[in-house]
């Protein structure tokens, strides 16, 4: 069983990459076909597919396309360029480099071994997710009161997701529990995603303002904090959603336990430290605007914010691992030292 | 010259209390007018008026209006229900407690006095934002870069504003400043309040998602941050909108100076600590759905979280008085130990 019900928030079938368009959730469940690389990264870019390992298999599987589309005469300026236009789409996740790499290395022998790679990649993160839902239970007590940041779920990680796998594991072992969720402006992917999975499972839970987080550890009603990450440095510095730092640094002053779940791809060996992270920023209207529904179902894009003024929109920030209490990850939870073996 | 340019957020004239709409903000501006106790409770407790100095002209006003439409057969009787029904519209300003108290008072001997006495607390209002203005620019260089959170603006305190008093007059007098607002979920008072403030006294300053002004602090971004309160325990313990408690934290993580702006109605010098202090719990419906402006100015109230989801929604936090560098009042900027002198 997968956490999307045997559907995954990524596939690939008959030729066609499928996506669960994530900018359509929670009001449509609509299936996104992508027939060329093109048009995957631009999946990527406008995060009709998010979530590291969840870019990561979308970026092997755009580099596949790409593998099939490379003409003959002109294979590797082709692939190159390619691999360029996908690692553009987004420049924090070190899912999608890594993923992009090994699938480009195998494109360069066949089609065939591009597409086992591509494959391979979204069935290893898949299988991470369920280790780190195994190990991340181990975490979780019956009457557990759990706080999440941004989504790291099935739709982050193409299957059983990374903070949500060892959620939905306790959940479904029959531990009481119960989450609240940042709503995680500016993108709202607690409110909108995280929300909506835990929905599907019956996991109990309320839907909080950001700014809500302090004052409930400072009350005492939260137990421990999970999120997922977007690259890890090997000192254990990780990049995540904005608002992450902010999480950590509180759980600290209040002693409550930050725990980062992550699958090994979205460690970065290369780099020492968050400092060397880069962080994209996006566009501002993310912020003085935003997608809802009426009452009747349909959906509008509204300005909340005072014209003239702008809005300054990093996607991410670095939380330094002196913050983060430990990693669970697909062999167990680690402490930043005992990272460093993997 | 006032900071609404000769209008204040609230005023009364010719027998009418008239309120600038905060609702409508920052996409209309329109003045709500209220010839009844009554409907002025309904501003107070809809907030189209808030902020904790405006809820307490407001609050006089409302008084004052009471003893208008107090019966002579059954003055007292009528009051003391009318006292209530105001007392019970926002539960944690200290401002509004105090200023029905005051005007109640007087409104046993006339409505002539009642009057006099709900008029000069707006005026007291207003002459303590000036003040506060004076002194809290002592505090900005040329070259700060502030942030704040929610609206302490000449919208939360009649004319001149809090927290944003010091901010304006320090811009007004000549020096390069910048201002990060934070948006301020789930109500967006940062964002559609405050930006729209400083738009009109064209104070640079950029809007961000609550979640990132920690990457900010971090970054070395933030010279100082100043926010308004709700009410301010004995100790220096202070209410304020939710989300205070986490930037005062990060602020003392990061060594920022964190100050709150305050008049004197805002001290509440019958509670001890902040533990005492009654914490708002408003209606879900703040955070899953969101009001705003299409691209042809028509405003729709649209849902931004999973059906299905509810949502946790407390309107204020308590941030302990040792997160706090100073206060900014209009007596000048004092510590929490010279406040107990006041």
């Amino acid at each position: 069983m997968t956490n999307l019900k045997n559907n995954r928030s990524i596939f690939f079938q008959n030729k066609i990459v499928y996506i669960l368009d994530q900018t359509k959730l929670p009001f449509k469940e609509e299936l996104y076909k992508s027939s060329t690389y093109q048009n995957t990264c631009f999946a990527i870019k406008n995060m009709l597919i998010r979530g590291a390992g969840s870019i990561g298999a979308a970026a092997g599987f755009a580099m596949m396309q790409a593998s099939f589309e490379a003409p003959n005469y002109n294979r590797l300026n082709f692939l190159n360029n390619a691999k360029k236009i996908i690692e553009q789409t987004r420049p924090t996740a070190h899912d999608l480099f890594a993923a992009v790499e090994r699938v480009y290395n195998k494109a360069l022998s066949s089609n065939d071994e591009a597409e086992a790679e591509a494959q391979l990649i979204a069935d290893e993160t898949a299988e991470a997710g369920r280790l780190i839902g195994i190990h991340g239970n181990e975490l979780i007590k019956t009457g557990s009161r759990i706080l999440t940041h941004c989504n790291a779920g099935t739709l982050a990680l193409v299957d059983y997701g990374s903070a949500l796998a060892p959620i939905i594991h306790a959940h479904n072992s029959g531990k009481q529990i119960f989450v609240y969720v940042d709503e995680t402006r500016p993108r709202n992917q607690g409110a909108k995603l995280t929300a909506w999975e835990l929905n599907k499972f019956g996991v109990p839970h309320v839907i909080i303002a950001d700014n809500a987080a302090g004052m409930l550890m400072a009350d005492g009603k939260i137990d421990l904090i999970i999120t997922g990450a977007d690259r890890i440095a090997k000192n254990g510095d990780t990049a995540n959603k904005i608002g992450t730092l902010e999480k950590a640094v509180l759980a600290k002053e209040f002693n409550i336990p930050f725990y980062i779940a992550a699958p090994f791809s979205t460690f970065d060996k290369t780099i020492e430290t968050g400092k060397n992270i880069p962080i994209e920023i996006r566009d501002e209207n993310e912020i003085l605007t935003i997608s809802g529904a009426d009452i009747t179902g349909k959906i509008h894009n509204i300005r909340i914010a005072s014209p003239g003024s702008k809005a300054y929109n990093p996607a991410f920030d670095v939380t330094p691992s002196k913050y983060i209490s430990a990693f669970i990850t697909p062999k167990g939870i680690l402490s930043s030292e005992e990272l460093k073996k993997y």
